[in-house]
């Protein structure tokens, strides 16, 4: 087992964010400034071509932290952030723009090069949350939940399905086809955010994945708008989602 | 115009409760029990065979007054409530429990019964704003959004379509059949409830109804679970939606 190691650390506004490694992954982790005491750990996917200190995953860790005290952990994806590309991510990429390029639909090489992507991720996610179980402020038996929109709800739904360890999750915004089979399998709470007139993926796979999880709590918030125009208010409802189900509540104004 | 007459009043934690008839009509009005301040006002439509003091109402009013310091205001629907039913009402109740007991679909008669109760509510709930919006702590030009689940969003989609001083609306758990056309000509940000396993309203045409509102702003919230399931989160995120709509943050923890 890899053991977790901290590269960097600096403060800001009642956060403490640390830079760490876990078996040569690079990743974050931001807490609370004040108190040791245990608190719940929330696992953040970044999206596609994005980063572990994207300013969705800082947003995101803000509300997580300030608001409810909790944990928040991002790794980078393979071939994502400080992490280096092979040629088959070089490959893939170039695919991508050349279809977005020409016009053409992407679906097809986001679903499978992020399914290429979760295969190395899923593994990656566990042995780091193995290492971050061992951090006296986090603990073995914490509640620990996970968020990922787009290439983290790629990675996030096979990473859900095989992880026991963690009891509630936020997805949305990625094609339907590599991820039914998983979700089926997934039977803990989930919030599901999914764009109502998306141009990229197309609005009747996303209705059957989300009926496809198994979870007998299962909310699935839909927002008028495209691909890129989630309102930013499904990141506070995310957060009070993980404040139900993690086992604190949220001190923060709505 | 009738003018709005006060029959009652009391007051518990920081809300004042306040009984009230507008030209026959029987209503309550909630309010924060410190400040003179104008302030927004919530109206809220009951569902079938319940009442303006239900405890859904009472416990949603309670949200949007200590929350967000608003006013709510719930009136009788016609046949409801404080208020005599007619021939009409009984027959059609009478239908509607022999269906029931019956075992047969009970949505014809809901909305044709419903669909006749809001042509007479509309008139009656623009009468009752108008005299709300005389009292000094409402006013005539403040922020006005409208709740209403069942009968309420029976009642509350033509009376948005038609009502130009309500600027937002949360809807839900109502057959679409008489709601589409009104649902086509309402603009204002809307949030629309349905329970993803009802069992009286197929999914199918709650998700068309959806579809149908011209609102740019828009979200839908579909839950796991029954008809009588939907969760009781989905008060408090009305709450903030009202809060980001009508123009004051809320204060109550979320």
């Amino acid at each position: 087992m890899h053991s977790l190691q901290f590269t960097a650390e600096s403060s800001s506004n009642g956060m403490v964010e640390r830079d760490f490694t876990v078996g040569g992954i690079p990743g974050v982790l931001w807490s609370p400034a004040s108190g040791a005491d245990r608190a719940p750990l929330v696992l953040m996917g970044h999206g596609g071509g994005a980063h572990k200190k994207h300013r969705a995953m800082a947003g995101r860790a803000r509300l997580l932290v300030t608001g409810c005290g909790f944990h928040a952990a991002v790794i980078d994806a393979p071939g994502h952030g400080d992490r280096p590309r092979t040629a088959h991510d070089e490959q893939e990429i170039a695919e991508l723009r050349k279809a977005q390029a020409a016009g053409e639909p992407e679906g097809p090489i986001v679903v499978r090069y992020n399914a290429r992507l979760a295969e190395l991720a899923v593994p990656e996610w566990q042995a780091t949350l193995d290492a971050l179980q061992e951090l006296p402020e986090i603990g073995a038996d914490g509640p620990v939940g996970y968020v990922g929109i787009g290439l983290g709800m790629a990675i996030g739904v096979p990473l859900v399905a095989a992880e026991p360890r963690i009891t509630a999750a936020v997805f949305g915004m990625m094609w339907p086809d590599a991820l039914v089979e998983a979700a089926r399998q997934i039977t803990v709470p989930i919030e599901f955010d999914l764009q109502w007139d998306n141009e990229r993926i197309p609005r009747e796979g996303s209705l059957a994945l989300f009926d496809a999880f198994a979870s007998k709590e299962k909310s699935l918030h839909a927002n008028a708008g495209k691909h890129m125009e989630m309102p930013r208010f499904e990141a506070d409802s995310a957060t009070r989602f993980f404040a139900r189900h993690l086992g604190r509540a949220a001190t923060s104004p709505a």
